[in-house]
C-alpha cells in the first residue's frame, strides 16, 4: 500500500463539547479533510469533481475512539485509499496529536460515485480520473 | 406589532463547547429555527419558497449574549418581523430560558430575496406571498 | 428486546451541505438525540447523569447511510440499548423519513462509562441506577 | 491602528449548505479562528488564557454578509483589536476571498473576561498579559 496522506489540523474551540474535548461527531470532518487534501493532493480536488458532475457520497463510516482530542492540540491526519471497487471507494484514516504521536482515532469511510447530472443522482461507475489519480 | 412566533427547542450536546455553555455560533441557528418555524406556521414553509425558485439569504446580523444557555435546558425563541422592506426582511429574536424567564440573547437578522432560477443569483423582490403571510 | 424509543425531529437547515442532503456527520448528532432522548424518557436525563459524576463517551461508532435526507423532512429516530456491558453500552439506531417510512440510515453508537471526578477520567463501571433504567 | 493579522483558511465542506455557499453561522466560526490565530500569534494562545483561569466570552457581534464564499475558496481572515477596555475587547475581521481580493464579510465581537474559578465567573478586568499583549 502507498504511504498516506498527510494532512495537519488544529483543533477549533467551536468543535469542543461541554466534556472539554472534540465533539465526536468532528473526527468525521477531520477524516473528510484528510480524503478531500488528498484529492487535491493528488492533482483531483474535490470541487472540481463535483463540478464535472460527480460526487462521492458517503455509504459507510466506522471509528473507534481512542483517546480525547483537546483545543490547543495540533492534528495529523493519515489518509489511505484501502480500495478502488468499480462504483465506490474506501478510505482509511489514523489521526494522531502530532508531536506527542499518541493515536486519537481510527476509522474507515466508504463512498459511492454519483451522477449530479441526472435526476434521482443514480449511482455510477467511478470516472477514469479519479480511479487514475487514487488507484494505486 | 403582531405578537411574536414562538418555538421551543432543547439544547443538544453537540451545540456545547468546552466553557460549559452553548457555542457563541449556534444562536443563529437557534435564531433560523425561530424565524423558519414561524414561516411555516404562517403557511409558507421555508422550503417550498426555495422550490418556487426564490433564496432568503442572511445579509446582516446582530447579537447580544446576555446569559448562558446550557445543556438540558430548554429554549424559547420568540420570532417578530421587525420590518419588511422591497426587497428585504428584517426578524427579530429573543431567547430566553424557559420556565425560568431569564433573558438569554436577543438579536436580529435581515434576509435579502434572491432569484435561484437566474445565473448569478440577483437580488430580487419579495414574492408576494411571502409579503402577504408575513407582512403586518 | 424492548420496544425502541422513537423520537422525532425536523432536519435544520444549517445540517445541510451544497449537495442538498443533511450533511453525513449530523446523523450521529440524531442519533446522540435518540439516545439522550431515551435516558430522559427512562427517568435519568444524560446531563443529571454528567451532574453526578458520571460520563459516557463514544468509542465506537457505525454508520450505513441508505437514502438522503433533506431540508424539510421529519426524521424519526428509533433507539435500542443493545447490549449493556459492565463499563459499556450499545445502542442502535435507525433513522427514518417519517411519513415515508423510508430507511434513511441505520447505525450502532458503543460507549464507555468515565468518572469525571478523577483525575485522568478513567473508565468505571456503569451507575447502578444507569443500569437499571436501561437494562432490560 | 496597527496592521492586522492574516490567517488563511480553506472552505471545508462540512461547512457549506444546500444553498451552494458556506453556511452564514460559520463566519462567526472563521472570526473566532482570526482572533484565536492572532492571540497565538502575539505570544498567548486562548487555550493558555483558560489554563490560567480566565474565559472571554462573546458579549455581542456584528456581521455583514456581503459576497458568498464557497467550498474550495480560501479564505484571508484579518483580525484587528479595534479597543481594549477595562473588561473587555472589541475585535474587527474583514474576510476576503484569497486571490481575488473580493469582500466576503466584515464583523466585530465585543468579549467580556470571565474569572472561571469563582462560582459564577463573574466578568472581571482584562489580565495584565492579555492587556499588554493584545494592547496598541
Amino acid at each position: 500500500m502507498r504511504t498516506p496522506h498527510e494532512h495537519h489540523l488544529h483543533v477549533r474551540y467551536a468543535e469542543t463539547d461541554q466534556m472539554g474535548v472534540v465533539y465526536h461527531a468532528n473526527y468525521l470532518v477531520y477524516m473528510e479533510e484528510g480524503r478531500t487534501r488528498m484529492m487535491a493532493a493528488r492533482g483531483l480536488p474535490y470541487h472540481e469533481l463535483e463540478r464535472q458532475g460527480w460526487a462521492l457520497v458517503v455509504r459507510k463510516a466506522e471509528l473507534r475512539y481512542r483517546a480525547a482530542a483537546r483545543y490547543g492540540d495540533e492534528i495529523l491526519v493519515r489518509t489511505w485509499v484501502e480500495r478502488v471497487g468499480g462504483a465506490s471507494i474506501r478510505f482509511r484514516y489514523e489521526l494522531e496529536r502530532a508531536g506527542a504521536g499518541e493515536l486519537l482515532a481510527t476509522g474507515t469511510t466508504e463512498l459511492a460515485c454519483v451522477d449530479l447530472g441526472t435526476e434521482g443522482r443514480p449511482p455510477t461507475m467511478l470516472p477514469e480520473e479519479l480511479r487514475a489519480r487514487l488507484g494505486s
